[in-house]
């Protein structure tokens, strides 16, 4: 089966699914690069700008020039010389400067641990005994509410109708070998990480991509919610008296989740390994006592409880039970966005774990249900059937204890898989440009802290909107799922079809049944469900999709916005270099070049304009900022009446009158209105200027006192800028108190 | 009498009480001065900087040079030459660049007017009779909710107490006769301007000032909800169906106001002539008809109505009447504020006005009282006492509904008073730095926006809090006004024994009566009614005290701060010219010269510093900007790990590597908090540089699409405001998208 390392995404090998720190600083197309050169070749400052005053090594630099005698060591040991030419930033140098931030900074490192180095980031290889139960977490510990959910739909047609549950496994056990083998295919297929959202986009094109996404962003965010909801309910079936209580235990536990995560718990990944088998073990201890005791009585059903039938049975509420008892598959595409993790061959490694793990989840699944049958148990408001299933079989010892235990632990487990997966799920959205970018940034810890933090609140939001009861939840949960698994594998026909490898049909056949019945799956779901909440869904998912494309067309035209073209040929500006007299006869400006287009130091004209409103020593220190720089300068006052502005030219002239002032009367005494106008009107008469507006900033020590202050430099600012061709400059005077 | 004409004032007599629109500009000091011009003198920039590529006056200075062979004129009709050298902005200038702004300020030009010009601020000056209705209008509504009030407290100890009116309204008339001739003295003692702030500053020290005005402020917030809420009650009583809507009317009638004052209501002032007098006809007939009437049944009083005592009649009780009845003296004021706005002589014109309204205040309030007794009427909790009398007095024909209009409307004419009177005292307590300089601001109608603003919210915000109960904000409004009483006349005690002019021990003994009288009722209004909510004014003017100080220490030493300073002498920069050359030998940093302490051109040495994050058209154009400036200049790059360093490295070389480029590995993902430690160590190096960073801003169209991008430049600046001597230079890139 080595056909699979011929896979379609040899464009882009060294991206797959691996985590870079660098994704946030993509490199340059061929293109850009030549374009990079073309206009490099032009480049011709006005004078040489490269001899420095200061040593820009901080006079660290082991080989190359010595200090230059003003040079000075900086008294903090913040950097430190790695390679030459090169500084790296020690733990100081990360520090805010202000008090608060400090504080702020150390408060946080005693939460979630120092700073990690960037060449911490280790591809930690899994062998397969630690891969099981670390992926399969979340698929097993669906067993734990699963049945439930399919029961508690079909009491509702009153206990007769239990004795349904019997068929309906039977065929879930079907749709899980289905989907199982479904994706045994899609592993080899997919050597670097075969996620719904990247085979699906690859396959079906971009939108069927972002629906995957879209249904598995609600899916990772529904694990939180669900999970933490079933283990809560483990732990109050154990202990009633907690019931009360169980929105704020479920709050908790996901404040928890999302420190430990923060801190970085991937990197602890062996704590996953001892209750996933933990919780394996005590269910087959269960189903092995459970069906001796039923072996004892003849495997006679016990009587099915009296409940009272509250609807009738049709095919709808049969088909509600069915999606609802669906939601025991959720976690089964964990191995296929996890490849890269397992040892070589990865893709054997990871198909022989997936093959143990469905295997594992169909003899748990169908033994509960069958054993649920035998034992008469129907679904009961405060305790769960899993519970009540563990106090017939164990009614003694610490047995029942140890298996509520062990699902409470591996449901915790579970969501905390999904705080391994959306952040990552959002990073390679990132990378395409279909989610914000900031969702690229590795936090100092090494984890995504803004994904970490979205799917937190996200799911925060959700338990607590449905009150912590898992079967409100159950609902919403499994349309995501489906959509997700159904677009996965209608991807991988789409594949065969394409790559015709060895045995291609096959594969489709295989692939196409597995899409069909998810696909109807998804169907029952959306509609059985709609009224119960899965509506929600079907309204999410297409709006996180136009979302996303939004978002990927913004950046798409950002990017084109700023990307490097080479200098038009034989255009405005000839590589002759200016002489150092700075007052350079303007050139015309090319009919062509766009305003901003300026990418050549000697295409750029100046004219500097300093706005005045008092004579003070802030004023003055931008005046004479402003007049160091040797360029044309001028200096502005807004007077509100004309005695005003003979007082201050008065008071220009007793300064000595350097610099030329022009003093603009504003009748209706606004000052940020008629200088923006003014400077708009000065740069239409000359268009290829770059005015430079210098303003002195007062910097205030409390924040309070801003209030006091009519803070007009912010105000210009935002009033500028909207103009083209128009650089802000603030000269910052601190004020001490 | 002329002797009031010498006032202590005499150093600022421009400043008085005039308002005038270039307050927000206050004039240097002559030591300012002195120092500028030495400033001046030592100013050599290093290239002569005012040859401009564009003519300042925009091609439309009718004198002078000709327009520039590239100057054009600008096309939209902004600004016109007003004298030369001075460019005057039209209507048009003022409007905001982008179309919602565009579209608010036609909205608000539509609710408040178009702009009105600085040269129409107009000192009118009023005619006595005009005078007498605009100024009394606050003094004379008060006696429409006065009387009630005194009786609302009375009757509590039963009906027989209401007998007790007649000795209380006795002594309440000595007291304003008291009030009235300690006033008529310190008329023509300030006659730019008697307010208490004033009076009371100047008199007592700063302090006394400062809780003068805190007195007032309350006092002109409560007038506004008093009134109000004794407007809407003249209305509830006549038209009951309107009893529930009693806060949404005053709310109502409280934004009419504020964008009536927004507008400009003042310039109309003759709209308060007719109103007045008829308040003041209406309640002369009802005096004169029920007086009549009573005469015509021999005097005899009616029997006080059968109300139960729910209080013993103590001590307390009557002091707590007292003063309740006292408040209807608010207003007596209001002369001495507006001095300036009679004809000449204007402290004798405003003194006989001050006659006439405490002789109409004592005849229609003794009248009233004495009217109520004879009829044996009792405060009734929906139906004003007014009300009662005019119901008994007119049970036929219209007079009764002129009654209640004019109450009414002369209710909202008084707290229009304060619309006016509020603003003028934060604007003078700005102009001495008490205040918030924003108060100092003419908005665009010529009215102190922020001051009516602020009233309106107050106002509405006790409106609301009281639900409108006139009975409930009593209690808080006495402690106020008598607290700026006392001062004011404890001020012009000391006034007479500073300046003892002719008969000034005569003056003194009324002003001190006055001020004893006033200081009693103020400690009987604050001990009587304390748990009534006086306790609120108790411990709100000290805080707004404080509040003051803190606000105009941080002023005193912002201007100190800022202020100019004779440069040393013979100090670091010889004034000999740089040479054009621009990397000019670095002089040695003069020891004593402070950081940012530069003001003048060549003593700025410069380092110009542009953080890379990755080369496309942003931020080559900063580069380009960065180099056109001739200046020596340092490119940085914040990498997350060694790989991206040596690629960004290689790019720069295949672009040229026309700059010095630093690369600075930042293992920790940080950008912004290393790249402003390394500025800091650069600048540490040598302290004298003035280090300017250039940033590229990318200036987005929607602002949804911030929360795209990481907005690295905002976060870079605020790291950057702490550092002295760093100046921030944003770029801007415009993305049509």
């Amino acid at each position: 089966m080595g056909t699979g390392a011929k896979q379609p995404r040899d464009a882009e090998p060294d991206r797959g699914t691996l985590v870079t720190p660098s994704a946030e600083f993509p490199p340059l197309g061929p293109e850009e690069r030549a374009a990079l050169g073309r206009i490099g070749e032009r480049w011709r400052p006005p004078r040489r700008p490269d001899e420095l005053p200061v040593d820009p090594a901080l006079g660290r630099r082991p080989t190359g020039p010595t200090p230059s005698r003003f040079g000075r060591l900086t008294p903090i040991d913040m950097f430190t010389v790695e390679e030459p030419g090169e500084l790296c930033a020690t733990g100081p140098a990360h520090e805010p400067g202000s008090r608060v931030g400090r504080a702020l900074t150390r408060l946080r490192r005693a939460l979630f641990g120092p700073p990690l180095s960037s060449s911490a980031v280790i591809y930690e290889r899994m062998r397969k005994l630690v891969a099981l139960p670390i992926l399969s977490s979340d698929l097993l510990s669906s067993v734990a509410y699963g049945p439930e959910a399919m029961l508690a739909v079909l009491v509702l047609a009153g206990g007769g109708a239990l004795g349904l549950s019997l068929p309906l496994a039977a065929v879930l056990v079907v749709l899980m070998i289905a989907v199982g083998l479904s994706y045994r295919q899609t592993v080899p297929a997919y050597p670097h990480g075969a996620g719904s959202y990247i085979v699906a986009g690859d396959n079906l094109g971009t939108t069927a991509g972002l629906t995957a996404a879209a249904g598995l962003m609600l899916d990772y965010v529904l694990t939180v919610s669900v999970s933490i909801a079933a283990g809560v309910s483990a732990i109050t079936s154990a202990l009633p008296r907690l019931t009360s209580a169980t929105v704020l235990i479920g709050v908790l536990v996901i404040a928890v989740l999302l420190a430990g995560n923060l801190r970085g718990v991937r990197t602890a990944g062996n704590i996953f390994v001892l209750p996933t088998y933990a919780f394996v073990a005590a269910l087959i201890a269960l189903l092995l006592v459970g069906y001796a005791r039923a072996a004892g009585r003849g495997f006679a059903p016990a009587p099915p409880p009296p409940v009272a039938a509250t609807q009738g049975l049709g095919l709808l509420l049969v088909l509600r039970a069915f999606s609802s008892g669906a939601v025991s598959m959720t976690g089964i595409e964990a191995v296929s966005n996890a490849i890269p993790a397992f040892r070589p061959r990865e893709w054997r490694n990871a198909r022989t774990t997936l093959s143990w793990m469905v295997s594992m989840l169909v003899v748990l699944f169908a033994g509960l249900i069958g054993l649920i049958h035998l034992n008469g148990l129907a679904p009961r408001a405060n305790e769960t059937i899993l519970s009540q299933l563990g106090r017939l079989t164990f009614p003694t010892g610490p047995w029942y204890a140890f298996l509520q235990a062990s699902t409470a632990l591996i449901l915790l487990l579970a969501a905390n898989t999904a705080f391994n997966d959306f952040p990552r799920l959002l990073f390679f959205m990132a990378r395409n440009g279909h989610a914000p970018r900031r969702f690229l940034h590795l936090g100092d810890r090494l984890s995504f802290n803004n994904g970490l933090v979205a799917l937190a609140l996200a799911a925060t939001l959700i338990f607590v909107a449905f009150g912590g009861h898992t079967a409100s939840l159950i609902p919403l949960y499994a349309v995501g799922v489906f959509l997700a698994f159904t677009l996965s594998q209608a991807g991988m026909v789409v594949h065969w079809r394409r790559h015709r490898d060895r045995g291609w049909r096959r594969r489709l056949v295989l692939n196409a049944i597995g899409a069909t019945l998810s696909g109807m799956v998804l169907l029952v779901a959306a509609v059985g469900k709609f009224a119960e909440g899965a509506w929600l869904v079907v309204v999410a998912v297409p709006l996180l999709v136009l979302l996303a494309s939004r978002i990927h067309r913004h950046y798409a035209r950002f990017h084109q916005a700023l990307a490097l073209h080479p200098p038009p040929p034989g255009g405005a500006a000839p590589p002759v270099p200016q002489g150092p007299g700075g007052a350079a006869p303007p050139v015309p400006h090319a009919p062509g070049g766009a305003v901003e287009g300026e990418e050549l130091p000697q295409e750029v004209r100046h004219l500097v304009v300093v706005p005045m409103a008092r004579l003070n020593r802030a004023s003055l220190r931008a005046l004479a900022y402003a007049a160091s720089l040797g360029q044309p300068t001028l200096a502005v006052h807004i007077a509100p009446e004309d005695a005003e502005a003979d007082r201050f030219r008065e008071q220009w002239r007793a300064w000595g009158d350097h610099l030329r002032l022009e003093t603009i009367v504003s009748p209706y005494r606004a000052v940020i209105g008629p200088l923006a106008h003014y400077l708009e009107a000065l740069h239409a008469s000359r268009p290829e200027l770059t005015l430079t507006v210098i303003v002195p900033e007062v910097v205030l020590r409390h924040r309070w006192h801003r209030f006091l202050h009519s803070r007009a430099e912010q105000r210009l600012r935002a009033a500028l800028r909207a103009l083209p061709g128009v650089v802000v400059t603030s000269v910052p005077v601190h004020v001490p108190e």
